[in-house]
C-alpha cells in the first residue's frame, strides 16, 4: 500500500478532499481553462500541427498528471520550447500538414513518455542535474529568439520555412514582397494591445478602484479579449477575402483513442529527439514545480515527476496530442487563482474538453496572425539577456557553454544546441578540474590553520613541503598531480618530507591511486618521504583496499598541525642525535 | 632561437653529441633493428597490410622522431594496439590487399599526424588525461586477445575474417576442418620455442656463465631465431608445396615519397577513427617516454611528444607507411641495449632502410605462422587480468568502465569500445560528484580542528548547524546541495544559524551560485543566517563579483574555529540581552 502510494500521490490528497477545496479548485480551473484555449491553439501553431490537436493535447494529460504527478499546482500542457523541439524533429521526417507528420508528432509523444516512465521507475532524476543553469538559461533565450522569428511569416502573411535562424529569415525577406497588408495591421495592432495589457492595464484598472485579484485577471485575459476582437473583426470586414489567412474550420468533438503507429525505422529517427525533449522538458517543468511548491512549503519528489510527466506524455499520445510538459505561465496561473490539488487539473481537462466540443466553430474565423502575436508576446518574455551578462561576468566557462548553446540553437537547430551546450559544459568542467588548484601551506601563527604562503603571511619548514590540493583527484587531474609534485621537489634540495593536506580531496579514484603510488615510489627514490594529512573517512576507507598504505614511506596524520608538529619534533630528535654521534 | 629550440628538441642534443655517445646510440641501433625486422613485418599483418608496409612505416618516422621528439630513447614505428585499429579503420572501407586499402591506410596516418600536430600547437595534450587509467589499461587487454584470436587462422592455416571476438571465432570455428598440419605445426612450435626464450633461456644463459647484458640480448633475439629456423625448415622440406603460406616475394627497395589522396568522403569517413587511433597512440607512446625518462632523470614534454608524433605520421603517410606511435617492447630494448640521444633513432632508420633494400628476398619464404606466433606470444603479454581484480577491489565505478571497455572492444569492436570506456568514465564521475559527501562537523575537544559528528567525538552547538561539503559546487550537484540543506534544516527546529564549511568547495560555478541565492533566501524566510566559512581565495575572488556576499544574510569567516566561536559568543551576548530586557 506505501508502495503504491508512492507511485499514486494522488492517495495523498484525494483522501482529504473536502468543499472548500473543491471550491478553489474550479475557480482557478475555470480560469486556466480559459487562458489555455488560445495557448493551446498557438502552441500547435509553433509546432506545426493543425490547432486541434494543441486542444487534445491539454486534456487527457491534465487528467494523467492529476493521478500520477506531485505537484498541487503545476498545470500540464503543450508549451512554448516543446513544440518548437517537436517542429524540428517531426519536420526532418514529414511534411508538414501530412497524415505522416501527426502520425510522428504522437509517437514522438510516446516515446517521450515512455522514456520518462521509465527513467522514473529507474530513479534517474538525477540525469536532468547535467543540463547546467546557464545551458538552460541560454537554450530557453534561443528558443523565444527562435519562436518569435518563427511566427513572423504569419504576421506579415507570407510564406517561410526552416528550422534555424537564418533559414527562417532569409526565407521571410525572398517573400516580404507577399506582404499582406491587413494580415500585418492584425498581428501589429495584437502585439501592440498585449504590450499594453501586459505594461499599463493592471494599473490603470488598480487606479479605477478594481481591487488586485480581478485585476490581475482582466489582465492575462488580453490575448483571449485579442481573439474575441479579431474575430468580430475578420467577420464584420470580411477579411478571408482580402487574403487574411484564418485558423479555419476546427473538427468539432473529441479525439478517439489510438495507439501510434510503430514504425521500427521511425522509432529510431525519433529516439534521440524524444530523449532530449525528454529531458528538457522535465527540466522545465521540474523548476516550475519547485519554485511554486517551495512558496507554500510543499515538496515534490522528482522521480515521481518523472513517472507524472511520462504518463502525461502517454496519454497525449494515446488520445491523438503531441509531447506536453508542465507550463510556466499556466502553472503560475493556476496556482495564484488559488488551486489547491492537481484536482484543478482534471477540472481544467473537463472545461477544455468542453470547449473542443462546443466552441471551435467560433474560431474557425480567428487570423493566425493572431495567435502568432500572442505567441511573439509570450516568448519574447522568455528571452533574458540580463542572465546572459551575469553569467558572463561571473564566469567565462560558463559564458562559453551558455554562449554555444545560444549560438547552436540559433544557427545550427535545437538538437544540436542543445547537445553542444551539455557537451561543452561537461568538458569545459573536466578541463577546469584537470589543472586543479593546489597550494603550498604554512601554519597561521598561533592557530592550528593553515593557509596558502603566497596569501598569507605563515609559518614554514624548510625540510617539509606542505602541500594542500584543492580538488578530487581523479584520472582528469592525476598526471598533473604528478608533474606538480616532481616540479615543486626539484625546487627545494633540502626537502626531506612532503605532505599531502587532503581535507579537498573527496575522490581518490583508480588512477590517481596509480599516481599516488607512482609518487611515493620516486620520492622515496629521492630520499623524502610522503605523508597524507586530513584524509576525510570515505576516502580512507577505500585506501585501506588497496596497497598504498602499506607502501606509503610516511604516515597518515588526522590533522595537518598533527602532521607538522609530529615530523618537525621527529626532525629535531634526529638533529640532537647527529650532533651528540 | 628559444622558440625554434622548443619546438626542435634535437637543437639540445646535437650540440654535445661526442664519440662515446656515437657509439652507444649505434650498439642500441643494431640491436633495435634486428628486433625491429620481424616486428614490423608482423604488425603490417595484424593492419592487414603488406609485409613490407611495416617496413617502410619503420624508417622516416623514426628520423623524424629523433628531430621533433624530446625522449631520449623512445622507439616510434609499427605497434600491435594501433595495427589492430588501422585493420578496423580501414577494413569498414576497403578489401584487404586492394590497392584502396593501402591508401585508406597512408591517408590515416597523415590524418592521424595532422590532428597530433594541430594538437601540438593548440597545446592539447591535456586531452589524454580524459583517458583514465582503467580504461586504457581494459583497452590494451582486450586488444591483446582481440589481436591474439585474429592471429589465429595464421596458425591453424585457415581463412577467417572480422574485427571482433565472435565473427572472429565463428569464422574460424567454420573453416577449423580446412587447418593445414604443417602450418599448426610450425605454430605451435614457434609459440613454445618463444616461451621458453622468455621464460627460461636467460636463466639456462646465466647458468652457463654468461653475463646478464648478452644473455639479455640473445634472449630478445628468440624471434629472430625463430624466423631464421622456420625459413630453413619451409627450404629444407618445401613446406610451401605443403600448403604452408608464406610471406612471399616482398618488393626490395626503398617507397617513393607521395602524398596520399585526399578524396573528401574517404577523409570524413577516417576522420573519427584517425582521432582515436591519435589518442589511443599519444597516450601509450607518452606513457612509455615517461616511465623510461624517469628512470635517467629526464623529463619530457607531453606537448612537444604531439609535435613529435605527428611528424612521424606525416612522415610514415608520405613514404607508403600506416600510423605509428611510440612502443613499448622495443623502446625498453633501445633503452637497456644503452641508447643515449633520439640519434639511436636515426640510426635504427639506416638499418630498417638497407634490410628492405638487401634482406628482403630471403624472407620470402618465412611462414606467416611464424609470424602469427610471435604476434601471439608478443601480446598475450599485455593481457593484465590482475589489474581488472586491483581495480575491482578498490572502486566499483572504476570497474564498471574496465568492463565495459573489454567488452566493448571485444565483442563490439575497438572503436566502440574506447568510446564506450571513455564515456562511461565521465559519465560516472559525473555521477559520483552529483551526490557530494557531506558531513555536519563539530569541534575536536582542545583543538580548532573539525570533524564528522558521526565518525568522531566533536561539540556541538544546539542553534548552530555546521556542514562540510566535500565536493565543489557545481551543476551536476547545485540542486542536491539545496534539497540536502533543505532536510537538515527542518529536522532542527530550533536553528538559527548554518555554517558552509567551505574548505572542499574549489569552485563554485554559475549554476550552484544560483543555488546558494536559492538557499541564503529561503533560510532567510525561515530566520535563519547563512555564514560561510573557510572559502578558498580562488572561489573567494569569484563570489565577489556576484550579488551573493551582498545579499548573505551571515558572514563569511576566514576558519570554521572562529565561524562558531564567533557565533556563539554572539547568541550567548543575545541570550543575556534577552534576559536582561
Amino acid at each position: 500500500m506505501q508502495r503504491l502510494g508512492q507511485y499514486l500521490p494522488i492517495l495523498d490528497w484525494a483522501q482529504s478532499y473536502g468543499r472548500a477545496t473543491l471550491t478553489n479548485d474550479m475557480v482557478a480551473a475555470v480560469i486556466v481553462t480559459i487562458m489555455l484555449i488560445p495557448q493551446s491553439l498557438a502552441y500547435a501553431m509553433i509546432a506545426g500541427l493543425p490547432p486541434e490537436v494543441g486542444l487534445y493535447a491539454s486534456i487527457l494529460p491534465l487528467v494523467a498528471y492529476a493521478i500520477f504527478g506531485t505537484s498541487r499546482t503545476l498545470a500540464v500542457g503543450p508549451v512554448a520550447v516543446v513544440s518548437l523541439m517537436t517542429a524540428t524533429a517531426v519536420g526532418n521526417i514529414a511534411a508538414e500538414g501530412s497524415a505522416d507528420y501527426l502520425a510522428a508528432a504522437m509517437l514522438l509523444a510516446f516515446l517521450s513518455g515512455a522514456m520518462l516512465l521509465a527513467m522514473g521507475f529507474m530513479r534517474l532524476g538525477f540525469i536532468a542535474n547535467f543540463l547546467s543553469h546557464p545551458v538552460i538559461s541560454g537554450f530557453i533565450t534561443a528558443s523565444g529568439l527562435l519562436i518569435a522569428a518563427s511566427q513572423l511569416k504569419h504576421v506579415l502573411g507570407v510564406d517561410a520555412d526552416g528550422h534555424t535562424l537564418p533559414e527562417i529569415l532569409s526565407d521571410i525577406a525572398e517573400n516580404i514582397g507577399q506582404t499582406n497588408m491587413p494580415t500585418l495591421i492584425i498581428g501589429v495592432a495584437v502585439v501592440a494591445f498585449l504590450y499594453f495589457t501586459r505594461l499599463r492595464l493592471k494599473s490603470l484598472l488598480l487606479g479605477l478602484g478594481l481591487s488586485s485579484r480581478p485585476a490581475d485577471i482582466i489582465t492575462k485575459a488580453g490575448p483571449v479579449l485579442a481573439i474575441a476582437a479579431t474575430i468580430l473583426a475578420t467577420e464584420i470586414f470580411k477579411l478571408g477575402e482580402a487574403g487574411v489567412k484564418l485558423v479555419g474550420d476546427i473538427p468539432a468533438g473529441l479525439p478517439v483513442p489510438a495507439l501510434p503507429s510503430f514504425d521500427i525505422e521511425l522509432v529510431m529517427q525519433l529516439a534521440g529527439p524524444a530523449f532530449l525533449i525528454s529531458i528538457i522538458g522535465f527540466v522545465e517543468s521540474v523548476s516550475v514545480a519547485q519554485t511554486l511548491a517551495s512558496r507554500r512549503r510543499q515538496r515534490i519528489d522528482p522521480d515521481q515527476e518523472l513517472i507524472g510527466l511520462g504518463a502525461s506524455n502517454i496519454a497525449s499520445s494515446l488520445s491523438s496530442g503531441y509531447p506536453v510538459t508542465g507550463g510556466f505561465a499556466r502553472s503560475v496561473v493556476n496556482f495564484d487563482a488559488g488551486a489547491e490539488t492537481p484536482a484543478a487539473g482534471a477540472y481544467t481537462a473537463i472545461g477544455i474538453a468542453l470547449a473542443t466540443m462546443f466552441l471551435t466553430p467560433l474560431l474557425a474565423a480567428l487570423p493566425r496572425a493572431t495567435l502568432a502575436a500572442t505567441i511573439i508576446v509570450a516568448v519574447l518574455s522568455l528571452v533574458d539577456l540580463g542572465a546572459v551578462m551575469r553569467v558572463w561576468r561571473y564566469s567565462k566557462a560558463d559564458f562559453i557553454a551558455m554562449a554555444a548553446t545560444i549560438l547552436g540553437t540559433l544557427f545550427l537547430g535545437v538538437e544540436i544546441g542543445i547537445m553542444l551546450g551539455v557537451g561543452l559544459s561537461i568538458l569545459l568542467h573536466l578541463y577546469r578540474t584537470s589543472k586543479p588548484h593546489m597550494a603550498v601551506v604554512g601554519q597561521v601563527p598561533g592557530t592550528e590553520h593553515f593557509r596558502n604562503v603566497e596569501r598569507h603571511d605563515v609559518r614554514i619548514f624548510p625540510h617539509i613541503l606542505s602541500l594542500r590540493v584543492d580538488e578530487s583527484l581523479y584520472f582528469a587531474n592525476s598526471r598533473y598531480l604528478e608533474d606538480r609534485v616532481a616540479a615543486l621537489v626539484a625546487e627545494k634540495p633540502a626537502l626531506k618530507h612532503v605532505i599531502l593536506q587532503c581535507s579537498a580531496v573527496n575522490e581518490i579514484d583508480a588512477s590517481a591511486l596509480e599516481s599516488l603510488e607512482e609518487i611515493n615510489h620516486r620520492l622515496s627514490d629521492a630520499g623524502i618521504c610522503l605523508h597524507l594529512s586530513e584524509v576525510k573517512g570515505p576516502v580512507m576507507d577505500r585506501l585501506k583496499r588497496s596497497s598504498l598504505l602499506e607502501d606509503l614511506t610516511g604516515e597518515v596524520f588526522l590533522s595537518q598541525h598533527e602532521a607538522e608538529q609530529n615530523i618537525a619534533d621527529r626532525l629535531a630528535l634526529k638533529e640532537t642525535f647527529t650532533a651528540a654521534k
